[in-house]
């Protein structure tokens, strides 16, 4: 087992990375002792790891209850969210009560969510089982459901008492969704370290061959950037913004398609390309940057190409992006690789011209 | 204009107190400028102050939305929530609006929640049109919505930037919630400062006949109050719980008899009569003082009696209660007149007792 930390005063918190942890009661130990915890899951995870959860949280010395959810994006919204208030509430779990919140991104975001304001607020354990969930959602306190209108349009910042990272579980990861994760190891090293990218390219086919050593020290360096950009900026007042480098155009698709038809990952990835795009229109990236990061996304079996939609449609979707700032875009570009930038001042027709390089 | 401050660190915000202060594009003026900002009210308060407000935004370099929810108890729930989002997002405002919640509980709960949750917290000010939310719901950063088993279950503490309290708007006010808002104002006296009670037995009549500076006293004593109990535990990890007072009986109440049909000062009168009860078999209040308590809660008009309700579901509906660790209720006495304290241990029978001696 190793352990990180995210430092964050009074709410900073452990990050323990290990094969075979999430069954085990050490890391849930110093939390949940004579507490109720609601593990929060859903119907593709628990067959496989509900029962070692329990186990655990039984050994240290925990009564749980466990409360299922659909799986899946649509599950990410109002009506799941009461379901989980009303088995909350159903089990009398009050205002000491701990939710775990056992699964992918989804799970995550929305039990961490529904931690967020239960009763004005209570504890939260991550315990992610998919890579995207281990190197990124389960990390930062970022937690949110979707609205008709956008992505993770409402939620809160609520940081977790624990992430629990089990690099085992994704041994039973579908290859899409390892692909997925991968998009998110990516963007750390793109906009954060060069080294770490360089890495990368070394090691991309041992990282889809599921590699346990380089999945861990993938998840492992994945989560430390990410842990000195949230100390830095917890709020996302400024320097957080660079973690949603590729993320605007990506919302983009993901809305434009429909949610969940594209993987989070997925879009990411193409948003990243388009990202990188206007980056070399921009005047802060070179073409040869973008070819290579092009080249590293399609080995990792992601799409470099967006789907088949109008370019109107891209920034009209753009526009209600959390981070239009009063009505005006903004962008994370990259300031060569390995290190990025917040742009609000770029001309539509380069927008435009940077999302048709990479379309259909 | 008088100004309080409480004192929260960074979070700390003022309540500004005076007669006329809602249309005064001062108190605004700090927070407001160039800045989209969302007026969230209802139809009954709208055609009283929205203008006025929207006026003093104008002067203060804001641009404001008006957001029209429902009026009353049943429209704090997520579908009103909702429509809230629909229309900030439909206005397309961003991370960097700003919400005023110009109305009295309800619309400062729920317009606070929202606040606090759309895209993961945007700021927000409160505008309090009745004396309940000048004196109590406006102050100190609750913020909520109700759920079908239980009032306030899900909710936010989030800190308003300031609180205008224009007492001038209390000339509008029902009467019936003019005597509700009391109920708090009697809640301070009694468990903080016997002072202030003591002004209050004397002053009860000028209050009922809306005495101007009668009623200016009052709120900014409740605010000075309420704000000291707010600045020592923001997040009720203690001793803002006896900021409670009546109120676990209250709650049962309230929902005893369908949310809406007492009013919250109501349920919490008749509450703090039971409370006081309460404090009675466990020793620490003395006959004579709960009948001057009574004494003066009949004085304002406010029920000393409780609902026709069965005393099991009384405790059925306590059970549910936010307050309730463990699920064991802890109680909020008063260990005399002007001081409250919180007792986890006291037997079902004593409670029984208590209700039946308030009931009807």
């Amino acid at each position: 087992m190793q352990t990180l930390s995210v430092d964050l005063g009074a709410r900073s918190y452990p990050i323990h990375i290990g094969a075979g942890l999430i069954g085990d009661a050490r890391p849930y130990a110093p939390h949940v002792k004579d507490r109720r915890v609601a593990v929060v899951t859903n119907p593709v995870v628990a067959p496989l790891y509900l029962g070692r959860v329990q186990e655990a949280l039984a050994q240290a010395g925990a009564q749980a209850v466990p409360v299922l959810i659909e799986d899946g994006e649509q599950a990410k919204g109002w009506a799941t969210l009461e379901r989980v208030f009303d088995a909350l509430l159903a089990a009398r779990l009050g205002r000491d009560a701990l939710i775990v919140a056992l699964g992918g991104g989804v799970v995550g975001d929305l039990a961490g969510f529904a931690a967020a304001i239960y009763q004005r607020g209570v504890p939260y354990i991550q315990v992610p089982t998919t890579l995207l969930a281990q190197v990124d959602s389960s990390v930062g306190g970022k937690t949110a459901i979707n609205h008709p209108r956008g992505k993770n349009m409402v939620g809160a910042f609520h940081q977790p008492l624990a992430v629990i990272a089990d690099v085992a579980t994704l041994d039973t990861l579908p290859d899409r969704e390892l692909r997925a994760g991968i998009a998110e190891v990516i963007k750390h090293g793109v906009i954060l370290d060069l080294k770490f990218l360089e890495w990368l390219e070394e090691k991309i086919d041992k990282l889809l061959a599921r590699d346990a050593a380089s999945l861990a020290h993938a998840v492992r360096r994945s989560c430390e950037l990410k842990a000195q950009v949230v100390a830095a900026d917890e709020r996302e007042s400024g320097l957080r913004a660079i973690l949603n480098f590729g993320h605007t155009f990506g919302h983009a698709i993901e809305a434009g398609v429909g949610y969940g038809k594209w993987l989070h990952g997925e879009a990411v990835a193409t948003g990243m390309v388009m990202a990188a795009e206007l980056s070399v229109r921009a005047g802060t990236l070179r073409r040869e940057d973008v070819d290579r990061l092009k080249a590293l996304v399609g080995r990792a079996g992601l799409p470099i190409r967006g789907p088949d939609l109008a370019i109107d449609k891209y920034l009209e979707l753009m526009k209600v992006d959390k981070k239009a700032a009063g009505g005006k875009v903004r962008f994370i570009l990259l300031d060569g690789l390995g290190r990025a930038t917040l742009r609000g001042d770029l001309d539509a027709r380069l927008i435009r011209e940077s999302i048709a390089a990479a379309a259909q």
